[in-house]
């Protein structure tokens, strides 16, 4: 039984870890941290853990919980997540980060988009990017992941075979992405009120999203030429889930059959991508709770353009279950160790 | 007063006529038909109407509602549409058409993506569009006014003053649209069944659904070139209204301010156009229940693109509001009246 | 044109007497106040009243609103509510206020609930509660009214024939009560985040809510004896709307025609009161937007019970909609002015 | 490894049982039906279980199903259920079946409420009500277990201990239940039609429903006297999900700290009941996907009444789950298995 804390388990992705994680054959978790809530039962913030979790929230000390733990979820706030993770990091702990912290090789781009100082640019440069699907390698041997962000996460594996195969026009690229409010994550606000939220949907922060720069990253590093998108999140009334539909001219007109079967074949070793047939599309509830991500493409005689959507739910695939697949890769156990009976329909 | 009929008036656009020509003061509802709940009180089918509305449904004779009605509705679906329309017209009873039949100026378009005859070209080519923002003066005229589609309202008014000035690369028009259920009609089916149609997003008819070619006669006419779209409408857990959000490359980068400035010179004499300030985005709930288009947009040095959101009821600007509009207009009302008080908001 | 002020314009009660008023052929709204958002336009807070209302908030000043304003709605916090009431009331200004702080002709019992002092029992011995299906007559005289609450409501609609006529048995009456979320007001806080109020139904303050003893005022008043009930209200994930279900033990079984007959007779002459025929229960959607109370009954030869459900929205006859209605009364227009074409269905 | 059947595999509850029974240790699941869409792989039906179960639908034949499997769950209709039932039991397989066809033991009951004809009376007689925290021994015997119903579950484990104690008048006791729309199936209709069911919250068949006898069986079983009860089911806007608010009269008032004592004596063993603190009410997402039952309660010195509220998740405790906690026990496996880490919150 490896030994795990969870730092910063008081929001929506700590949750979602524990939940994940007391399913784990191959886990304990030891500790669970929250500045805000340090001395409250983990059930008093997550009332479906009632009986199953027993832990009380701590304070976090980077000494404490490597003396207990052999494997850190750092699921706080960016800025805080970079220094835990240096400490971490030091000390020796293996480290999954969900903060943006450590998803950029180069931490001026993050200082770009973030509006702030990056105080470990050698972390975030010896830091992999957690997505299985194209770093499962470099996963491997990796002493710290930088979790991708959520949008990211669906955005890329929509596009990945098509940039990859070198296919479509790189300035064309257009990603409308469709969340669930829980992707706003725990802190009430104007926006995620219910009557605001509710019966509703808005764009926001158009052009300007920090996951653009992400996208663009893992984007550039397959093209091998610098990708810039149009990024548009929007705020969809649901809980959970993300619809990304993602929009590129094609260099050559390919059919759906062609496409489909290049998609298999790039994902054929992903147990957590599922292709869907020709004339299917994803829907969130298929995905909701589990860590797949559906994916399924039109592709389109009249404009040349081929559409791809893809599904996941943003707490899974998009955060926990996403830095709990790392895990497992990390630590030599099956990939869906604990991941494959989350899913929830309707 | 003016004596008016609501044929087809059990569905949600009929219902919606209903609730606003209630409040309407130049007009009485004389007749509603249904052919499948013909016999019933209006209230058993809406039940907000109980006490406000006395009618009982009533199988549709034309003869019998041109006795009674000089101005009639028609909320039929098509096909039975362009029928009744050609009765009514022959008759000389001024018509809008809320169906697709009577949208399409050469009904070759329309017997292509319906895959069905097009029985009434002469009708189809006599009819007007009914988008008073751009075909006001048409309008007036018109003895039958083919009312528009709930996504095409949003995407034009959306993209018409870019269009129109020439100001994008015509090939470069993708338009994501993000419809309520009320938009997929009355009619109970699976995928409209509540806990499949709740908290779940999904793309669907991804470049076939039959609102492009509407979309397409729309900004060709125009730009005065053929122009081709890529259409995705989305079913989104919310009851009512479209969030649609349009991408175009633009021929040559002009900023927000610039933009906004037009869009508003564009539509500075249509009351239910609101253009938003330069980082406001529009949310359904804003327009819900109400006549009005928010339009806001961004321009994006990065990319070249400009990406402008409209917001839109699609009972009520995208179907029945519009419709009562195009009334007032052939009639010679005031353009609001019967449509100014209607939103409601939360 | 009546003058017209709103003092307390920024939350939800004061935008839906804005949207009700802004359609009123005899008021002209001439100041809305907010201490919070002075200054700023009323769109910036209801985005649906844009192009329709052109004011701007302003800081409550007594004397400043009396000189423009001929009436005073007050929709601001408790408290805060007895002193404005009290000053517009001194300069000889007429006010419906939406607080609880005048609902109660005795001050000791909202000092025992609300706990806190009131420092206006003359005040609070002088007002007419805002029902006009009990006070209509009262109401007309009246130079304060105190508004009822929302779940009172419908409770006291629900039950005051049986009450009235001495039907049941005081001791028996249970009311359970289901809300949607704007009840709890606009301020955001952890309950009415969306992803925790969505896809949940709870039952709070069981027992102890504030409304209870304004319910059991008005139940004792009609009953002629002290009447104590059991109250229990549920957040539901709907963002307007309040469905009671009341539940008492008749002295004799009286069949559902009889009863049914009974209240359509006791609400005769009440417009906004409708009496749904038998085996038809009453649906929040019927009367969102509206200012009706629907109510359907069962009566149950079983168990000697009667079951009486009602629906409103909460925030037009539960609040903003009755407070209309109240004006209406006290200045001898149509009670039903500005009020009969609100309701939307879907 | 035990293997299963699933008999009426189309619709949720039988979709749930795959979803719960794909992560049981002991289980292997080698037959699914469904008459209406055999020749479909099951994740047509369930997306969510695409790449996790690979069965096709077949059509039910009793003997070929009983030589693949040894237990099946039977998910099919009332009236089917029962001759399904009798079939297997007769080859002797054993059954849990989820219908209302076996809860009764005196089947004269179950022809009053469900209007037709019982044909199996003896096999109602035999056997189990499948409700563990009542009749876990029964349970470990029966060959054949009845399925509670999904309010019954809710609405018995609410009131059990005040019943059994003999706390409570058995005359006073009220109901009132809210469901989420997967309650009421998967059949499309247009009370679920998603525009219908959003945004509304609806009683229906007052004093009629047919979970009413099964409760009254129950509690009168274990109070010893023939035990009425008043219970009103609600449709509510979520997917999932039960609510329940019990009301009785206390014979002698005790205070909350010795009521929350006695469920919690009462549920020692009960791993799947929770009764929560003090001042603490369920919630429907605490429960949401689990097989748990949340129990709070309220003690009214002032009424003399008891308030009890529970909440479970309709198809997992309330069909699918508490149908594989039967299964666990009558197979002698541990009682949680395959049940523990289900839910999923927010």
């Amino acid at each position: 039984m490896i030994k795990v804390a969870v730092v910063g388990a008081s929001g929506y992705a700590g949750g979602e870890l524990l939940r994940i994680l007391l399913g784990h054959k191959e886990v304990e978790v030891v500790a669970v941290t929250s500045e805000s809530s340090a001395g409250k039962h983990i059930a008093a913030l997550f009332p479906n853990l009632g009986r199953l979790c027993n832990l009380t929230l701590e304070k976090m000390d980077a000494t404490t919980i490597a003396e207990k733990a052999s494997f850190v979820f750092l699921a706080v706030p960016h800025k805080e997540a970079m220094e835990a993770a240096a400490k971490f990091v030091g000390i020796g702990t293996r480290v999954v980060d969900l903060s943006a912290d450590l998803r950029f090789r180069d931490a001026r781009v993050y200082e770009d988009w973030y509006e702030t100082e990056h105080s470990q640019p050698g972390l975030c440069y010896m830091s992999v990017y957690g997505l299985p699907e194209l770093y499962r390698k470099e996963i491997k041997q990796a002493r710290v992941v930088g979790n991708p962000g959520c949008y990211p996460t669906g955005a890329i594996l929509a596009l990945a075979p098509l940039v990859k195969e070198g296919l479509v026009e790189l300035d064309s690229i257009i990603i409308d992405s469709k969340s669930g409010v829980s992707g706003a994550g725990r802190t009430p606000g104007a926006m995620y009120h219910y009557p605001e939220a509710n019966e509703t949907i808005t764009a926001y922060k158009i052009g300007k999203h920090r996951h653009t720069p992400e996208i663009e990253q893992e984007l550039s590093n397959m093209s091998g030429e610098a990708t810039i998108v149009s990024f548009t999140p929007h705020l969809t009334p649901m809980t959970r889930g993300i619809l990304t539909t993602a929009y590129a001219k094609m260099k050559k007109y390919k059919g759906p059959d062609t496409l489909l079967a290049l998609y298999a074949k790039f994902y054929r070793k992903d147990f957590f991508v599922r292709i869907l047939g020709k004339g299917n599309y994803p829907t969130v509830s298929a995905v909701r709770g589990s860590n797949f991500c559906d994916i399924g493409l039109y592709s389109d005689l009249r404009t040349g353009r081929v559409v791809v959507t893809s599904a996941i739910d943003n707490l899974v695939k998009g955060a926990a279950g996403q830095a709990v697949q790392n895990f497992n890769i990390m630590l030599g156990f099956e990939e869906t160790e604990g991941l494959k009976h989350l899913g929830m329909f309707p």
